[in-house]
């Protein structure tokens, strides 16, 4: 039977689609909704065409094409018919999946969902919310036009080479404006000792892959880098938790474990840890770059905001001490500015960049070159620096309006707190509160429509204690003194409870 | 003592950098340079704020500053100090590093580095070369400009939240047109079915850490993908073989091997294979899912050139008939447009993209938003449909070409190949030759300036014959006949030695 009207398509002939391509489309169409049952004659082309009023070798580059996409089948000798497709868009409709994919992704993937679930969920803000939870660049401050500019420019200059695939390494004058970067912070590297990573997350997973294998220990702070956690979870890496004091992690715990483990790397944030806002003095990260030095360990310092030092009184990154390369430096633009063109990089020894960057190529083939070069771009021309003064001053009053309004609003015995010298986080503990009451924190925060982050986060194992960190990373200046407003309320509904 | 002249900086009143920012960086050169030596006193602010002619403000600053870089020391009731540093600089002059990073890395890593090293090296190219070994999309083709305008419309359309971080399964509208298309190709998915990565190598290490843990098995095709196998050994994943032949996979012997073990999936490339560029036939893929469904065995089908279907008789892929969603299907813009932007995807059932985009985040935060947002304008007006018909039309002729001048100039008895049907790619087998003479092949093809690529890199067990690859993805249409002739050349100096 030759196939019914619905097969004949209305054809526009002002559409930049050619007409044998509208049939196709037409004819994908129907099968889809399953309107071509399998076995049906096609009308010959001489009869279409006619209908249609179009040439005849419309109509057979048409079939030709739905012969290609498999939606027919011709036997030499006879007519040209509907191929059965038994499956296709019928799977669509029946649903029920084959596979079960919990039973069958990698136990520790697995292991890292399950421990990501306990933690009571940040709400997602809205319309009259503060945010004191999100921790990254506030696009609200960043020189988008500035951006936008240096795109172009970049494009114009070199338009063949930046949408190629790249050095694996990392645009080259990226590279060499992050070795001049960090010299002001006191680290010595040249470029070919930075790689450029997919933001500092690709960089610590990178470091993990590279130093770790399956059922290895590394050593972190506790609390640490609310990422980290699963990353070391996936990559099966069990961890060492070492406490963090008011002058960061305790030195003395690490010198024991150390005597008994042998950990893959320690990580470590030294300035503006994440999340309790803390610095560690000179003499620490003397003596951490001693005790891992002596015991062959190496370190991977996490600058996520080295550049946040407006308070003008941090001290300089274990890397710039690190005589003998064994500190992995860990950079990136996103606390600072783009978190969306998500670049960050690792500075280290030369043979070990040269294996991190072989390992990168098996993992990623290259970076993304386009937003390289438009950042190199941007802060060649002093525009970084710039910025940077600016936010300075931004985080300055920020800050400052935070710890006032602390002390103002919420006071000191019913929260404890830390006092940053720079970035953008503290820390704060709920004195006699317990891990128990932490859903309800969170919770009263909510409906005072305040945004903090769950302290559990930041844990592998969660301290008997109700703590939280505040972040004003996004929390406006003029939003702050509320915010407080809104914490003190939330603090005393929980305690109620 | 006080400090000697060399410590006065000599300062620039014209320069956008502020005075006492002069002063810090000079002394910074000089502590690196090793001419502050620890211990020596500073001259007094009042002091050196009369020599320099500055306000003595500038000086405290200053002092400021390079006590928060860690390169002075205060005492109360004492001199302000240089800091001695004993480590800093010196360490990168006495050179030997403490760590041996080929002993301190996984031992995954270390094992994919060193089958890679056992490869010869394909020669670099350069001026006078003939490329018959890179695949990936010619940037000479690139529509640059078109890119251009794209990013910079969407920049002034969003400029907030393209720099921010985004949804972690990428830029909504992107997953929504990569649906669309997909759906030309007869896969039909929604966009939370589509999983957007850092290209297709991103995808392929996402899937294999899902899916496969380490001391594992997957089954790859004989030979396969030159990246998939390095990343199976970083991923500790033991390959089991299938042989390619003329019609894809022998899934005969796939089911005997299916038999004794289970693998954690099945990786194929169903369209113009890499390397052979064989395309398999409908008949081949109804069985192979078959096969993959009867077990519960997922399959990874990498459609990495499946816009090249030129020749216009290519079937329908793996995924067009996946009603069970066993199919994960990788796509990428990197063989066709833009390599240097890093956008790959993943097509899969919808439980199995949730997790992945877990996974994701867990390793790499979020994408790259600006370009996937560039790139979906591109498409999105039509000019992605354009810069097909173009580059359709230029890879027939290359394809075409490559043939012809493949049967004039080197000839059946010398060399055997395949004939693809779209794509980039053809396989080479020279009668006769053994995997010993491939170094030769190679190297007499550099002295032709001719790059192949040889044939040994995209097995995992290595065939004893003498196999490469040719890749027309940059050989313009001029070239080829001379790049069969170095070829034949080339052959006639190996099979000479």
């Amino acid at each position: 039977m030759l196939l019914p009207m619905p097969w004949l398509p209305s054809l526009d002939r002002r559409s930049p689609a050619p007409l044998w391509k509208q049939i196709v489309d037409h004819a994908v169409r129907l099968a889809d909704e399953g309107a071509l049952p399998g076995g049906e004659r096609l009308p010959p082309t001489r009869v279409l065409a006619a209908e249609l009023g179009v040439n005849r070798s419309t109509v057979c580059r048409a079939y030709e094409e739905l012969a290609a996409l498999g939606h027919l089948e011709s036997r030499p000798g006879s007519y040209t018919t509907v191929r059965g497709r038994a499956r296709p868009l019928a799977a669509r409709s029946s649903g029920e999946p084959l596979l079960d994919w919990d039973h069958l992704m990698a136990p520790s993937v697995r292991g890292a969902f399950a421990s990501a679930r306990g933690h009571p969920k940040i709400p997602a803000g809205g319309e009259g919310w503060i945010d004191f939870s999100t921790l990254s660049a506030d696009p609200d401050l960043s020189p988008v036009d500035d951006l936008r500019r240096a795109l172009r420019a970049a494009l114009l200059e070199q338009p063949r080479s930046l949408v190629d695939y790249g050095e694996i390494a990392g645009y080259a004058p990226l590279r060499e404006l992050l070795a001049k970067r960090m010299h002001a912070h006191g680290i010595s590297v040249c470029p070919d000792e930075v790689l450029i990573t997919q933001g500092a997350q690709q960089a610590l997973d990178l470091v993990i892959r590279f130093l770790a294998t399956p059922g290895s220990r590394a050593v972190v702070e506790s609390p640490t880098y609310v990422g980290v956690v699963p990353l070391l979870g996936v990559n099966g890496v069990r961890a060492i938790e070492i406490p963090v004091g008011p002058d960061g992690m305790d030195l003395d715990v690490l010198e024991s474990r150390l005597r008994r483990h042998r950990p893959a790397f320690v990580y470590t944030m030294p300035a503006f840890h994440n999340p309790t806002g803390v610095t560690t003095s000179q003499a620490h990260r003397e003596r951490l770059l001693e005790l891992c030095e002596a015991r062959g360990v190496p370190i991977v310092e996490d600058g996520f905001e080295e550049e946040m030092k407006y308070f003008g009184r941090a001290v300089l990154p274990l890397k710039s001490m690190d005589a003998r390369g064994a500190v992995l430096y860990v950079g990136t633009f996103s606390k600072v500015i783009f978190p969306g063109l998500r670049i960050g990089w690792i500075a280290a020894e030369r043979e070990c960049i040269r294996r991190l960057a072989g390992l990168a190529r098996f993992t990623s083939l290259s970076s993304n070159l386009l937003s390289q070069a438009a950042v190199e771009r941007f802060c060649h021309a002093g525009r970084y620096d710039r910025y940077l003064r600016r936010l300075h001053a931004t985080f300055r009053r920020r800050m400052t309006m935070l710890l006032r309004c602390l002390e103002k609003h919420v006071g000191g015995d019913r929260l404890e707190w830390t006092r940053p010298v720079g970035g953008c986080t503290l820390w704060a503990r709920v004195p006699g509160g317990r891990l128990a009451d932490e859903r309800a924190l969170i919770e009263a925060a909510g409906s005072e429509r305040l945004a903090i982050t769950p302290g559990s986060l930041f844990f592998v194992t969660p301290p008997d204690q109700l703590v939280f960190r505040i972040s004003i990373s996004r929390a406006k200046v003029h939003e702050i003194e509320a915010g407080c407003r809104r914490l003190a309320r939330a603090l005393e509904k929980t305690h109620r409870n």
